[in-house]
């Protein structure tokens, strides 16, 4: 129970700031930027990976908790608890920010600046590089697992700061849902939805063949 | 004796780099950004964590003691200095700044861009979180510790970075007291004197439950 | 084998957010920036280290594995199939980019800014840093080489962020030849191509003298 | 003889790489910004410290060299020879970007934009700052001295960025003198010939009473 009560505060944490960056960037006239949107973005991930890890694994992404699951590295019946608690998080944190910034359209929801398909391929590129290096950060030695907040931190603020412009660089299903409900705007929700479990879903093989399922041969 | 003068002495320097990093900006026509301003915040408490962490823990902050001291993390014959230490330190660091910049109306001080009442739920938040963190990082084992640094630094710089343009992003009664005092902006104080406390405050049972008061039961 | 595929993916995913970056900057009117475009660069860098460090040392560069070759530090055996991995990768990555985004004139090659000599000497003297950086921290003790992603993600950031502007900071030859291939901007390839392994391997005769090659008289 | 060569090498590669941001910042129209001149500064220091801090210390600062050796922990008659290394490496730097870019008036030299005065005050606050952080984190237990390159990177990165703009944020005698010299801007190189030493040295007893000596009752 209080692993998913960590989740959900978790979720809640890093959709509050990241969200809340794109939503105080607009009312200030881009005060922010939008690397300063990027960089709250990565470093909400990394503080929350050394805050919760040790709790929950602060997943705080329906993706990677199911490719967690698919991979073997999580138990089953936590997953459904997992995913939900990440979505209350998520909607607590859209539903606070709108009584706080009641004038904002789109609560920070992710919507595609091209085409669809577009947005649908980055996306899932994205996941797939973000699971790859949670897999490999996560599944080795203690000493380098005391890493993995610098390294997964990096990768969403990195894939937030060169992807955000084209698709708004979500990774993660929860994280795209809980404004897009709460402020209206549903549509596309589906690619974000669907390529961001995928491309989660596509690293585990490519892991399991570069690590013999975890096991490393150092070189 | 040693560990006031180090509170005292890291207060000084994170409100002076951290409000002078506003002075400063202002002065020079917007050359720092708001991305430098909460860069600089942000790592000047990681630094300081470094520098000081052995020997005071580098609280700089009058909420973080109290909180510690209510968790049961920190004696309460200690308090009553550690604060006025930080109080001091953060009123030697907006004197100096005020005769080296005399031109400087505000002198870095917290003001509220919309309603008091918003900057009071966002500075409550702020410090919610940012206790969560502390909480979590400072208790755990050795190695995860002296990655504290890392993960409070990150908290206060990201959330410098999202709320800075609303509230100012404080979280820190000491760090708002000083330049409100030194330059006379004492409208909307009462804001973050009250909201920082309540906010770290509200951590600690969180933190207790999430952890059963300290103890993990790693997954 | 699994080391081949670890190279190619991982300079497969380098290049893609790298010059990612830069096609997407140019696309959204400069939105990324170049400190954005520079800090992409060297977070992708420092979160591949921690994730494939251990599976094939994340060279993701030709130049330095030829470096490390000639130090004596691989086996020559391998050297060929890690720059064939290398260029696969940057070549694939420069070729879904393509696709992605088919308005891109350069795909993010690396043009000279000023005339091709100037920026053959930059790109000798920044390989020749980051190689130097490179053979220090992976051929120290087991501790050090954990912050190996820190210190050589950083020397990749900092010199795409200050040389960038000149010559694109290369340091690479894949990251070089594959978006110019794509595109068809083969002038001034030869800079690119011959400086870097250049600098690289000036490295390795002053690292051999700091060191007396890889022992160091601990100060 | 090696650690007086590796401080020549850092001290070269660090103004190479931070004046060379400042010059190729002004030759681009501002593409780098003040942001990313402040961040290359913090980063070079950084990574060099993780290459070559255990041949020599990775000191690349006369105002550093000068303090250990008064604090006692650092040997009287390597002094002389590492103040020499740093400023032929800096000399080095400043000369090489002149034929690169001889249209750079002033190569990167720190000049005050206000009184001579607040910028002695300033660098005289800015050096005692970094050099308390360095005595700090280089005389404590070896696993929180793994940090000492993010700590000390970290205060060179925020003073550059927030004082830069007033005092250039020199912090380093040789880092001053060596783009002044070769660019013949002299005036107020007293400044940062005088302040820093003294900045520098007047974190020694202050270290000496917090830590008696270099030993710290932990709390």
């Amino acid at each position: 129970m209080r692993r998913y009560v960590a989740e959900l505060l978790g979720t809640f944490i890093m959709v509050f700031c990241g969200t809340g960056a794109m939503i105080i960037d607009q009312q200030a006239g881009g005060a922010i930027t939008h690397v300063g949107v990027a960089t709250t973005w990565g470093l909400v991930v990394m503080s929350l990976i050394y805050a919760l890890g040790d709790i929950s694994g602060a997943h705080m992404n329906p993706a990677v908790s199911i490719a967690f699951t698919l991979a073997g590295r999580f138990e089953k019946k936590h997953l459904l608890p997992y995913i939900l608690s990440q979505v209350c998080g998520a909607l607590l944190a859209s539903t606070v920010l709108k009584l706080l910034f009641p004038a904002s359209a789109s609560l920070g929801a992710t919507l595609p600046s091209g085409s669809a398909i577009q947005s649908f391929v980055l996306e899932l590129l994205l996941t797939f590089f973000l699971m790859l290096v949670v897999l490999n950060v996560a599944c080795g030695d203690k000493e380098r697992g005391l890493f993995a907040g610098i390294a997964v931190g990096s990768v969403v603020g990195l894939e937030a700061m060169f992807a955000g412009p084209i698709c708004g660089a979500s990774m993660n299903p929860a994280r795209s849902l809980a404004p897009a409900l709460v402020s209206g705007h549903l549509e596309n929700l589906w690619v974000y939805l669907i390529a961001t479990p995928l491309g989660a879903t596509a690293a585990i093989p490519v892991w399991n063949y570069l690590t013999s399922n975890g096991k490393i041969d150092t070189i």
